[in-house]
């Protein structure tokens, strides 16, 4: 998308604590430091670029308040608290213009049972079924052939985007995000082992997801096998990652891509959770814990662990034990040693 | 969703051994004990809460055969073999309710091929795709969106939730339940390299789904190279789970959730897969195995193997090896000790 | 599928360099060396199977040129440069049976903006949706419940299975066939932490997929944060993969089952990452490292690494780590032993 902002639409956005420079440039684009050229808009995010800054032939750059440095000719230096946030606000104004804000109404080829209730202002999108009972709340976008089951409900200024599923009774309250191919109350994976077969255990209970909850693309969430799943408020939770049933996650959660989180655990406020990482059922993950990518968990962790490995360790003892691991053939060599020389100090007494 | 069970309905349901106290509350939830409260149903499921039972508050308990108690006033005991189960059967009742079943026939958005032969007792739903020469079998409910290809068989009995994907010529048998976004006959991931280039294979097999498999929320599977992918009878398979071209799963085994299994990869019966577990290509793993979550599995296994770690040990080992994983900085300081003290002993001798 | 080639026809697609034996079946079927009966068309892929050539009855066998034998009565023996080759052509005419080329046009349930620009050899499925300032290719395949959004680009004689979003601005170029339910151009996953809340940075950049590129069924690829995320030309990538925002696939990769890579990491040309496998965040892998399955990768790689493990080492000295521990226990005692004799050793001389 080609964009036409002025250095000074960039200003009205960012709100900069103090400008040096001018630049006439019309801002087209947003590129990193490197790769920017006249025309686009570039920032400093990461201190460690610090170096680029005076290279970068950006027209307009958005940088820290503690930056020292001056502007080429016809460049716009923009002094903000925090360049990377300055930035996603002016990403917000584009995404705008990706996403222009469509009119309210259902299109002609939903289908949508006669006692499902949709807010006037809504948007429910082409093919899109939404059953008996459901109600879709104020401002919310629902976007292309999505479902939504019996008596589900889905709050306001919510977007659902293409081809998301939310089962039957599931709770999705207000400002969710549900990017594609979202499966909101999938059956628990519950089974009773009788006669030499798995004997299904009915799941019914349900999912709620709770205010400015995100969740990424093909991510599954299954229903309780009784009373609630439940996501709370401000979590993040990435692409194709698993939430199991009867799952319990606190407020301003990150979940990484892939994560997987089994049956019955309770996952604290403010825990990150790395890619592909795995918790156990059963378990509770202390408020602010953090668990590195990959890693496994199967006991209960305290508040403000940062755990890494599976199964996984204390993170500094785990990156010791690491480092020390590539030298286990060393070791075994070392032992073998110990053991010839011990064997041969004793042997001289024999004769 | 509100319950409306007397307690007489309850025992109906669940055939109790003996009963013990009544109550004359209706009974409009499910929950554990510790939560529950009057007019819940509770259930002693796992021996370690049998503390609790003498606390709750739960109108109606089931309860095993040997436990030991009285109800409070106003409570009744359920006595029953396995309370799990009774519970689970109770649940089936409510999972009628939550979903009735539809009215047999086809919805008329649906696009059906002249030469798809749909069973008359079958449901299909808004929006779904059946090509020509598929067949779906009676009281078969293909809910929403789904997409049946050419010549695909469905079951009679089957259960295939929206957005459910069965690609040309697959094969599910009777009973069979997919969860939404499912996909069943996606093409393997097979290439020859030829001139510095990834010539596709085209997959020309199929998947055999048999009677009574249950498959979760968008997890793959792949059709055959040629001839066939194949899920056995009873076979559960949990959300997110790939499974590759060629393989064959034997019946009533449980792969859970992100699980993946290679290319012609043989899965006997009763095998338990952990979450996140993976099987490399062309392996037999042996009846009655189980693979802790996150193992990684690149040997055949003799039946009734248990497996854990990447690469897998056997279980005890692997727990044993995760145990003295701790101590390995420990291990190496004692080693650096044991060379100095050696070294101590053998300088005496010099001067 | 019924197959009904003659053995004329088989050696028509496959161009023998020498042909051994006669046969007058039908070919009917693919199959295995060892189970292949006649009326079955076999080949000889990997060496290992040699000694299964003599007693197979397949009627037609591919075989390398350097095989030594001659046929059974009834049996013909087809000699060709590589045998899988040979098969994948084979398969390539089973497929144009299998899915026959569907005529040009609109199914009339497709909703198309009036903006949207479909080439008049394309063919679009049902329920598609295609959004204003969209492009789809000449002779592309849009097969049924796919939702392009706005301004993206759908490129010629490409192949989208059902359930397939590409979202808006996101480039398909020509030839890539995308398997059912992928998601092009989910939003990244980035936050800034703002006040104790993750305030989303908008995702505004798109997804570029190259010239011959595969993606497998429900695998993920995010929009870049700004710029792009790019997959390069011939790369091939397996089902439930994980794409973040921002990543670079270079060219001809294979990216197996599972894996995940994580934001604005580099991959090279001709890397091959086995299944489950993770890459950290902003990495660089250098071309033609291949990385096992299950690995773990948080440093920048070599081109021609190959490595294991979780953090990954080389593969020899993985291997060689992963045979010693199983004798951690071992060392342990022996170590214990050490220390005992070595006290031993220092007592005598205190009396």
């Amino acid at each position: 998308m080609q964009l036409a902002f002025s250095a000074a639409d960039i200003a009205a956005i960012v709100h900069p604590k103090s400008i040096k420079g001018t630049t006439s440039e019309t801002i087209r684009d947003l590129a990193a430091l490197r790769a920017a050229k006249p025309g686009d808009l570039s920032f400093l995010g990461n201190p460690k670029y610090k170096t680029e800054v005076a290279a970068t032939t950006a027209s307009v750059v958005l940088l820290p308040l503690d930056y020292v440095g001056e502007p080429s000719p016809g460049q716009q230096f923009l002094f903000v608290e925090k360049p990377s946030v300055a930035l996603a606000h002016v990403c917000a104004r584009i995404e705008q213009l990706l996403w222009p804000k469509p009119a309210a109404g259902i299109h002609p080829t939903a289908v949508i049972a006669t006692g499902a209730r949709i807010a006037p202002s809504a948007t429910i999108g082409p093919f899109c079924v939404i059953e008996e009972g459901a109600t879709i709340g104020e401002r919310t976008h629902v976007q292309a052939q999505a479902f939504i089951g019996r008596n589900a409900s889905i709050g306001s200024d919510c977007w659902l985007m293409p081809r998301v599923t939310v089962t039957t009774e599931c709770v999705v309250r207000d400002r969710v995000r549900l990017q594609p191919g979202v499966v909101v109350g999938a059956d628990g994976f519950g089974y009773e082992f009788v006669a030499g077969r798995h004997e299904k255990v009915p799941q019914v209970g349900n999912v709620v997801i709770e205010n400015d909850v995100e969740i990424g693309a093909n991510s599954t969430l299954d229903r309780a096998r009784f009373s609630q799943t439940v996501v709370g408020e401000g979590t993040k939770i990435d692409n194709l990652v698993q939430i199991a049933h009867n799952v319990r996650i606190g407020r301003h959660c990150l979940i990484c891509s892939q994560a997987g989180i089994s049956g019955s655990t309770t996952v604290e406020d403010y825990v990150v959770l790395g890619g592909q990482a795995g918790l156990a059922g059963h378990l509770t993950v202390g408020k602010g814990s953090k668990i590195d990518g990959q890693s496994g968990i199967n006991t209960d962790l305290a508040p403000g662990s940062f755990m890494k490995g599976t199964p996984a360790l204390p993170y500094n003892l785990e990156q010791r034990i690491n480092v020390l691991r590539k030298r286990i053939p060393e070791l075994f060599k070392r032992v073998d040693s110990l053991e010839a020389e011990l064997s041969g100090l004793k042997k001289p007494s024999a004769p």
